[in-house]
């Protein structure tokens, strides 16, 4: 880490800044310029909050040379990561298709889904039992219930299942859930973070509506740093002024974090358009640009799906647009 | 609800959509216009998700007549609510005012900031013992052993106290606070907004990084729907284009919140701002536009606040800001 | 244009707003539902400031049915127009690809550009003569001198030529110049906009840094009001919290646009991500979503383009480049 | 300037880079440290693109240690400017108010209005003319006819005028005008910007939608560097994901600005909020935080005013708002 001083710092606010690095367990390094100094830090500076030190009235500027994620840092860790999900890989020229309904409604709706997603070329299976929903008078999802009949579906079809958590007192209830997946708004829920760390099954972890690629692999870093590496991370937009879509889709985040990181990423194209019409033209731009997988939403009753899926494909639709990805991948390989 | 159909709109799809209407438990006033269709929609629309309904291809607009929140809404409850944290009120003309270090450091520091905030004028004591950390590697906070010290601040000054949760599974350790504060990050951590809802606790619930006021409102209802409708709600900074300050304060929130609900509204100029030398300007501003208190960080070692602290006022510098508070507070009565 | 009003309107307050209306020389509908009173405006309302009335107190909602750009909108001319830049095509089918380098240096830089890139598969050649630059002490440009240099590399090529004009004063200077570009900062220069509505050559117009679709498409509408119809829209990146690209890639802007307009839709990879690496995964992502173009920034002179050039591509670069975006063109048509 | 290098950068990519800023004019000194190389720049640098040295594949980090305005910076310039106006001053403790319509309707309406402000206590009048509307159908103002308007009512009442130019051409109609206004949407037509920096009157300059404070600084750079010094600024809300308000009120931009430049901050609570119900909120929050002055649109006829100013006064309320504005004001002072 490098901090930069101001011209008019005088010596006793420097050594009283260098004396508080060094009680943080740091070596400093000063190198007074002609018109600037400059402290260059030595040791493990992943828990310094470099924010706060931007701030400080005699800093200049401050940078870290390292990043402040290690596990997840491409740079310790070179070739991709491949996640395996009972069977079905994503990363490393893998591609991930994750498809399936919003909310698990039915035995006969889940499982119909899976053999249409399955046939159409899908590599896993999601749907919402537990859902995070911004009103508490909205259906909150079947809950245990719904997990169980996904695991009905995982049966008939063999595809693995994937499904969101929202508390680790249920951890319980996900042990036929191959992928368990972190929310955007769960993101920075450090302490189910945490506890996630401490368990033997892959992650699907989504970004926050508002956080920052680094803010993404530092949540990434609290799973790997209890012991389990095994995340996928996915994009699934951003928070921003115009609202024709439900969301921004930030198809840089492919090439931003696969230069940071060594996980895989996929794209959310439902979510990040809210618009059934938008898939298809977001699936494909994410194939394109070298996103590891896509997680795309569908649902098999167009009459039900008048409200419950504005963002969702039908079966049909799904099946032609991964008729295309398909060539698109190939086009770009 | 109204949802107005657009123009080309055909009997079967309009018939479509009434029908599911009608499902969700709703009655359906139809008025067709010369040249556009209104659906007028009667009974509980709380947990329609009007969304996806304005993604609908043959909807021109969708609007709530009545707000999705209930409790919180002061349509239903005109005159301000009160809060009473075991002594010290906030709302309805009393104005709080919560101040503390970041973190819990040691008895000592605690006690004494305590004695310093309180002589300067604060209502509450604010401390944080879990900390929501970005990085894994970086202190978590003193946990339980932090918020026994707070108790014993408490003791000696008789000040309530006021500390972060982040997990539902450590509510035991609350006993002793006064005001259970829920972080930005959380903000939208439903399930331990739930948990929060059956305590009998007064809660301070911080609006997350990027939420809209009716987001920040129906995480309220969240608590309030559980029974307990004790809820301070605090701005503390949205994330903006713009980087100068740590967070962008929406000082409008104040004011937009008193039209929308009659829960108090407090300002939290230290981590919107995240610097000292911006401190007072916003804590002025706040109270000028009419905030119903401050949440200020403040720290007693300057030393060590040089960096734990930068956006931390010193005891002298929080006493300063006090009395112009008075002032100011004085002056728009 | 629908006006909802709020349950406690009277009727005075009504019948003042409809008076107003009137005055607009527009005629107001009544439907006055069992809980709520819809006003229909027939006329036309694309001078009625949507934003003030949705403000006022008795209004609960206010929706265009029909949209404020009207020579734009894609429901008046449901065929994709094809621009014609001096024989290179744009839209309906037709992609553009608009490269070159930043600025105009010399002649002998931009006419080696211009092989380079002609040879690459380029439609177009783009040089910045007038550059609008955030520091006034920064180096502007060749201006007119650039623009004579553009005009010697298209004799040498035959590629039509694509510059950025910053005033109308200048108009005279780019009688060489086949496309005329208005850069972001200049989007809602109404007065500019105003005077290439009164020339017959096609315009360039790239989406402000924080502006919507819509008022990109009225500030489109402000060129065609004056007659001149041949504009091509550009997706550039917006500005979001987010800054590890220099601007963020709103890719769905291409199905966005699609949707209001039959104008074509090109994006700029080079400044919506601000990085040469990130040029490459977002022009390809550009081209399978369904972008009628691209513009790139291609140097010729890797050394100076040290520091002019972060975001440009060399000829060997940009080569690569267009051949993988002919197989996605190929893959999605 | 400082940059400082990734620790993998060559001998030769360093010899590259130190040649191309000592092309630039720049002395460049070298400190290699044991882990980093940092260059230090000498010189002046106000016309390096710091962006683009950034992003360069071997640059961990550049920072300006001198700000890239020098006029505006307060470093250069400690104490307050204050601007004259036909004898109304602003900065430096002289609180400015300026008030009056959106347009400019009649001559009964602006003078009726420029007597009810002057009596409530505003010490400048102001009113549109020329009119910066997303719609090129809207009224575009009464323009010419409009700035005789105002100068009757200056006339009469002797209150200073002000008005928005939107193009350099309309110079000359401006000769009465004695605060000229350049507009959000202008704040980057360096073209008009260069204009004015010509001329000898004073600029309210109004930062733009999307903008940082760096950036409207170096747009009064612009005026400023062509010999014009007397520059207003104004914070009329920014652009965010929230649209509870019109545009999001950045308090912190008149600590934030205090701090930067010697130049007077005023706030217009109007159009940052853009309802009648928050002018008085936001004027009082200004107020408390030392802005140098407010801008405030007063209409004189409730009827009319239903439409054209959901976000004005009428000149009772701004009685009320100015009353409680100079008692926030010496309870600050």
């Amino acid at each position: 880490m490098i901090t930069v001083l101001k011209p008019n710092t005088t010596e006793d606010q420097r050594n009283q800044l260098i004396g508080w690095f060094e009680e943080q367990g740091l070596t400093v390094h000063v190198s007074v310029g002609e018109f600037q100094t400059v402290l260059g830090l030595v040791g493990d500076t992943s828990g310094v909050d470099i924010d706060m030190i931007r701030l400080l009235d005699i800093v200049a500027d401050v940078k870290r040379i390292s990043e402040p994620y290690k596990k997840a840092n491409r740079k310790f860790h070179p070739e991709d990561s491949v996640i395996d999900v009972h069977g079905a890989k994503c990363g490393g020229g893998n591609f991930a298709v994750i498809a399936g309904p919003c909310s698990v409604e039915s035995e006969e709706q889940i499982v119909e889904v899976a053999r249409r997603v399955k046939a159409a070329g899908a590599t896993m299976l999601r749907g919402g039992a537990f859902k995070p929903r911004t009103s508490p008078y909205a259906f909150q999802g079947m809950r245990a219930e719904g997990l169980e009949l996904l695991a009905i579906a995982k049966k008939e079809t063999g595809l693995p299942i994937v499904s969101e958590i929202m508390n680790e007192n249920h951890l319980d209830l996900f042990e036929d859930v191959d992928l368990i997946q972190v929310g955007a708004r769960n993101m920075q829920n450090f302490e189910l973070l945490k506890a996630l760390g401490h368990i033997d099954k892959p992650i699907l972890l989504k970004r926050g509506l508002a956080n920052t690629l680094e803010e993404l692999l530092m949540s990434a870093e609290y799973i790997m740093a209890g012991g389990n590496e095994n995340i996928i991370l996915c994009e699934r937009g951003i928070r921003t002024f115009d609202h024709y879509t439900r969301n921004t889709l930030d198809i840089s985040a492919v090439p931003g974090l696969h230069e940071m990181t060594h996980l895989p990423v996929i794209i959310d194209p439902s979510h990040s358009t809210g618009k059934a019409s938008f898939v298809r033209p977001a699936a494909l731009a994410a194939t394109a640009c070298g996103a590891d997988g896509l997680m795309i939403e569908v649902h098999n009753d167009p009459k039900k799906a008048l409200c419950d899926g504005a963002q969702s494909l039908t079966p049909d639709q799904f099946d032609e647009v991964m008729t295309t990805v398909r060539k698109v991948r190939e086009a770009v390989l």
